[in-house]
């Protein structure tokens, strides 16, 4: 086991790198994609898609690769993680979303901060991220429960979320960090801060009642605290 | 062995699930792709096949992951399931997807429940369905067979479908469950009723074709009924 | 063991489904494409990649899944196959590829029979042919020298056509049997009858220097005739 | 263990096939896609991505599979190779990939030399490129210290530089030897010879850094030299 400090950087570090795969193709695909929304949104699939397995790959072993909030609330509801060390991988994840879109801004010669003004609001998108992170819940807990190898739940997620892009109406943020992170960027990505509370609530309450339903339905084994 | 009800209730959730990748991708796809079907199906595709992956990785461990009542059939008939079981996770499998077609139309803001009037008919399309079908079950066989690990099961299939969609003409629904369930969506993935019953006769008379040549090719040993 | 006539039944249809998808799906992304080249190759790559993954997964345990004269006689020149059983591999590839073409016909309502008229000559093209298939026979020793799994063979294969049909200006056919199979096609993915021969030459050749290669390269031990 | 003439003679196939993908694939896809630069960077993509998963199961049980004169410094500086062969390694990588674009170029009757007029600079760029190559060595020494098989390390290689392609304004060169390749090439993906020294800079300062970091972060062993 590494430190609670390694891990959390890990989680810091793997949640930037996702948020600035998801920012930063979206900026690259519409420069390029010539006005053609859904050329741009198959980059931007592909692209966090595979962001996804290699990061997931990567820090998996380390910090067992949530990088983001709803999976670690959900961790931490099943004592798979204690409070205060989920605590800890939060924070990481808020903190490098953030710094993650910072990046990609960086790298694309965009002003460091911009608010986004993409409106991405009502019920139907909001009930897609219900379903959106219910879902990604259902997918993750399944794994657990089989004692899937880390490459069976990088690919899970990875497809899952490359899927969850195009058959949800809000393309499936699924995750309260890079939500934050997204509201901050003024591109293809982005979404007005007005929006995010929205969404944010959605994915907690879609993740809580994926943790319910596996409960019952994997007959979760009691878990110890690492 | 889990419950029956649990393994129908993945059945059912796992067909809904599939049907909302296939339906909601599509409307999505259909939305973004500026009268490009090329772009649109690459995107259907896509989800699909990602969607695949997740879904058989996540309850396959549970319920085999069948999704599909002709493969349910198939394995029925060579007794890997018995027949009332078979029963309930074919009705499950109905009504997921019906589901999963109306969880679409919420998430996408359009009326629950729409008449599809996309024509899919003549015999090149039921033939293609016939030849979906039929080699989708020769790779479930295959797989089964050889007692392949879950996640080469998953990739097997989906790697079939991804192909499948774009060399038949009916870009392969090969699935009597969701072919019900794209009735009554008047979307990109739609099929009008009427063209319904030819598609699930082909599909199922492929289902049975393969049964055939495999038990024969494969010389699938008798199986215990569980 | 299986018969060899089982296994050379598995060579014809493993061939002749390919080759349904590399036509097929030729035919289906030219009418969908609205004149974009790229996007209809991308959508040919795609089916064929992923059909290749399905169909080494699905043949590869019974007959290996050479699904190519090149490989066969690759194979028969290093003892991993005898001449006859090689003899009937190759007979049935050619067959089941001219039968796949037929299929794709019926599918997409196309006449039975067309001669292409789809130009592929010159030199950089021929040394297109050699190189891909040079390349391809690389992949297939490293991974039966390294002994690896079916996945991996898989995987291998197909994202080195994936990548081949891009790299190559011929877009890598590195099939004999594919390339006269798809010289009765007036489609997307056909060659004149008058061009095959020197792509098939080209790709033997490609082949024997890549066996050649391998031999020096991978340390090949003598292989026990099955 | 294979003698370091075929090791080194390995680096320099892959590379120069590494190459010939990226730099091949270029071509065609600005030749096909009709001026959508979004569509031809998603076929480069693609084409890299299968092209490095098959060339590190090729070749990653000979020699390692580096490919990059990035990763075999950092391998180097960590005593998993020798100073003398890693020097090799880099002379057969720099020919490998000169070799490659020459090989591209036959292949689509381009001449055989041709300097860049493709201007890749500004500091954007640079922090691009130390950027990706940072974020490819943490992924590689993930993997190196987690003891991940051969088929981890190419997905997990193969994924990111996929991601990586649409998250940096670079497209993520992330190799030294495949810079000074693209700087002879007048296509889609060159770059001036001008830009070039920059871009290897950087790269050196981002392998540089990541070395350090999972120096300390993933308690690099001490390795014995081969």
């Amino acid at each position: 086991m590494h430190s609670l400090s390694k891990r959390a950087l890990c989680e810091g570090l793997g949640t930037g790198l996702l948020t600035t795969a998801v920012v930063g193709s979206g900026i690259m695909a519409e420069r390029l994609a010539g006005g053609n929304a859904a050329i741009a949104l198959l980059a931007n699939t592909i692209a966090t898609g595979a962001g996804l397995i290699a990061l997931i790959l990567t820090f998996g072993p380390i910090s067992g690769a949530h990088l983001n909030p709803a999976v670690t609330v959900s961790m931490a509801l099943k004592r798979v993680i204690m409070w205060p060390p989920a605590a800890a991988y939060i924070v990481a994840q808020f903190a490098g979303g953030i710094a993650g879109t910072l990046l990609a801004h960086v790298m694309f010669a965009i002003p460091l901060f911009s608010v986004s003004h993409h409106q991405r609001a009502g019920v139907p998108q909001l009930i897609s991220e219900f379903v959106a992170t219910f879902g990604l819940l259902v997918v993750i807990w399944a794994a657990v429960r089989a004692n899937d190898s880390i490459l069976l739940i990088a690919v899970s997620v990875a497809m899952y979320i490359t899927a969850a892009y195009w058959f949800t109406s809000s393309t499936s943020f699924a995750n309260p960090a890079v939500t934050v992170a997204r509201s901050i960027t003024d591109t293809f990505s982005g979404i007005r801060p007005v929006d995010a509370p929205g969404f944010i609530a959605a994915q907690i309450l879609g993740a809580l009642a994926a943790t319910i339903l596996c409960t019952w339905l994997f007959r979760l084994p009691p878990v110890q605290c690492s």
